[in-house]
């Protein structure tokens, strides 16, 4: 029976069946994270064979003639810009290899643009009187952080099935000059799962800004992370791009923290020659290289293209069941009451729930306060505001199967719990 | 005899007798490079069991029970903190362990001032009509870069035997509010090879900007890099700001770049906790963490500061004689004729050479047709603008030492002539 269409008296008996339960988890003492996407251990046990390939009798030099030890090669050892080159369909002329973390690269894009601007940019950004970024939403909530901390505007754009809302981005973009940017995940868009259908990508390439420094930062964070023989598929931006002429218009990102290890890592960043021409500049001053021994170990390592899609098989391996187990719940244990609507992601890391409007914050402080730590409530929205208060992030992936199957009952407990709750006091 | 005392004819024997070796020279083909303190390759060598330290089977779980090969992490993992900590002689609350690049530590802690300003700044730097930074000199040319980078204005100090010219930086500091930052290199500077006096140190611990967001740039980078068994002695800066109660003044930086390897080693910042506290908080949205593997790497390697003091000597022993080299050539070659003037550095990475005034660009384009690259003439100064065009930094590490010798030999060669070629014009 949907929890909707209960009477008053039903819905207080299914409040305290859901109360008593609930003590009961409370009394356990549990101490879960499901907040945010991290590889469990066991993912990061099936990367520990690329700690031995390069020794102290490992040849460092590489393809060029390098010595990937001392200093030199700021954008990155060919090799490497080789392999993700091919990771990305682009050339290898258009690649940054760069340290761990995409997010720095994502982080230092934008604090260039806003201290020298980008390729075509009349003036610095922090110049003008006003920047904004559209972020479809839900989205991810450290792309929406990184504009809280430059002071830059967000524009939340809606998540359709086919990505964002493109009447929406076309007629702001073409608009409003102040509009400088947009945060897209275009493969299993985090937290939704979704990917951009070809459209959509089309769409993108074929946008027309008035600012004329308007960049997609395309972070393409999910691009090999499939869970199901039926992998989805995402156009080329930059193929497209490259029709239309506005190659210069995307800065696309990727990093291997979730192929080899997050904490140690590489991240890449792919841009047309041009922007790369007017990035090298400044990012000479900044570095002299990135860590090109870790550079040389993960080719080394992986190999090739090929190498990559191999480990995804064994991440895979290791976190379908884990993806499976939450989605078998969630139709459980929520679909017959009508309190909750996701998506079944066929890659990436995350599960977006939709709860009951005005429910979200409830079921998250409910969850901590029985030991389970979820991302926060709204913080898949700019200025961490979800208008409906429904929208939560689960992170399947860290906790253990058994350790996962606990914490995700207790999550739909909760969303039982605070939709009665909800309901009660309609 | 001193060139100087030469009579014309005498000066056009020995301009004829120079170039007459000069084109000896240039038969020759020479490819050699004494532009960047790199160390060599048989120095990135001694390092290389560095790489068997972690394998496979390695525990990669730090003393706080982080997985280092996971997210988090923010500021470093505890036993680098310590390691370096003990390396500055501060707490490990006032470190921030980094990435591979000190030089990166600091541009963003320069980025960051200009996008948010610092502890006490009133509003961020870029939004200031003026920003302008002392830069002693001959000093490092990337810390010059940054500031052209960013538009910031520098003011030469000139250097002296004790450091910086203290009388002119208390003077400028106090009286102009635009004055943000300085940049030292207190130990061995970079090129002249001169250690901070105590008193220099204590002034500066004294200062009294009349900016209250004033910050010294101490870039520490040649602290343990010592080439004799007499090596200088640096006082702590932050013990002397302590006891002035104006820690929060300083920025201090240093890295593994010239101990382990440059491309792949591991850089570290301190700060009061009351600036780390700051830091913490943008930097939180530019990283997870930074590489936490290779931070352990170090730590396993190294094991303490004890560790990293031995392995300084495995590099003294490979480059003392490389400045000794030079040094006694310079003493030969120039030395009775009057047409130079260098220090005698204890330390660090390079010797710094002065001509005559209106010789270095004349000599630094002779070597490099000759085929031995230098470091540009005027690089050490502000704008690239030697005023005196004189100062010339040689950094004898990177090439072998049979290489090295052709090279200081060809460059006294150069020095020779074109100081006759410029005694002959006046």
């Amino acid at each position: 029976m949907l929890l909707t269409e209960m009477n008053k008296a039903q819905l207080e008996e299914f409040k305290a069946e859901c109360e008593k339960a609930y003590e009961a988890y409370k009394a356990k003492g549990l101490k879960l994270n499901m907040a945010r996407g991290k590889p469990g251990a066991d993912q990061l046990d099936i990367t520990m064979p690329m700690l031995d390939v390069l020794n102290s009798s490992s040849d460092l030099t590489s393809e060029d003639g390098t010595d990937v030890r001392n200093y030199g090669g700021l954008t990155g050892i060919p090799e490497a810009k080789k392999l993700f080159a091919e990771m990305l369909g682009v050339s290898p002329e258009e690649i940054i290899v760069g340290g761990n973390a995409s997010l720095s690269l994502m982080y230092d894009s934008v604090a260039r643009a806003m201290t020298h601007g980008v390729l075509g940019s009349e003036k610095p950004w922090c110049k003008l009187d006003k920047v904004k970024f559209l972020c479809p939403a839900p989205g991810y909530d450290r792309h929406f952080s990184i504009c809280e901390n430059f002071g830059i505007e967000m524009i939340t754009i809606p998540m359709l099935e086919t990505g964002p809302d493109m009447d929406m981005i076309e007629k702001l973009v073409a608009e409003d000059d102040s509009v400088k940017g947009i945060w897209c995940v275009p493969m299993y868009s985090n937290p939704d799962g979704i990917t951009y259908s070809d459209e959509t990508v089309r769409r993108f390439a074929n946008l027309s800004p008035k600012a004329k420094d308007f960049r997609i930062f395309w972070d393409n964070a999910y691009c090999v992370h499939h869970l199901t023989d039926t992998p989805d598929t995402l156009l080329n931006i930059f193929d497209e791009c490259k029709k239309t002429g506005k190659e210069d218009m995307v800065f696309e990102f990727a990093s291997t923290s979730k192929i080899s290890f997050p904490g140690a890592g590489v991240a890449v960043m792919a841009a047309s020659k041009a922007n790369i021409a007017q990035i090298e500049k400044i990012l000479g001053i900044q570095y002299i290289s990135y860590d090109k021994i870790n550079q040389l170990r993960h080719v080394r390592y992986f190999k090739n293209f090929d190498g990559i899609k191999a480990k995804m098989e064994e991440h895979r391996a290791i976190i379908a069941p884990k993806f499976k187990l939450v989605l078998d719940t969630l139709e459980k244990e929520l679909a017959p009451l009508g309190v909750g609507e996701w998506h079944n992601p066929n890659g990436g890391y995350f599960i977006s729930v939709n709860t009951l409007n005005g429910c979200a914050k409830r079921v998250v402080s409910l969850c901590k306060e029985a030991g389970v730590v979820l991302t926060g409530a709204g913080a898949t929205f700019p200025y961490k505001n979800d208008p409906n208060d429904r929208n939560i992030r689960i992170a399947p992936t860290y906790p253990p199967l058994n350790e996962l199957e606990i914490a995700i009952n207790l999550f739909c407990l909760c969303v039982k719990l605070a939709s009665a709750e909800k309901l009660l006091a309609e």
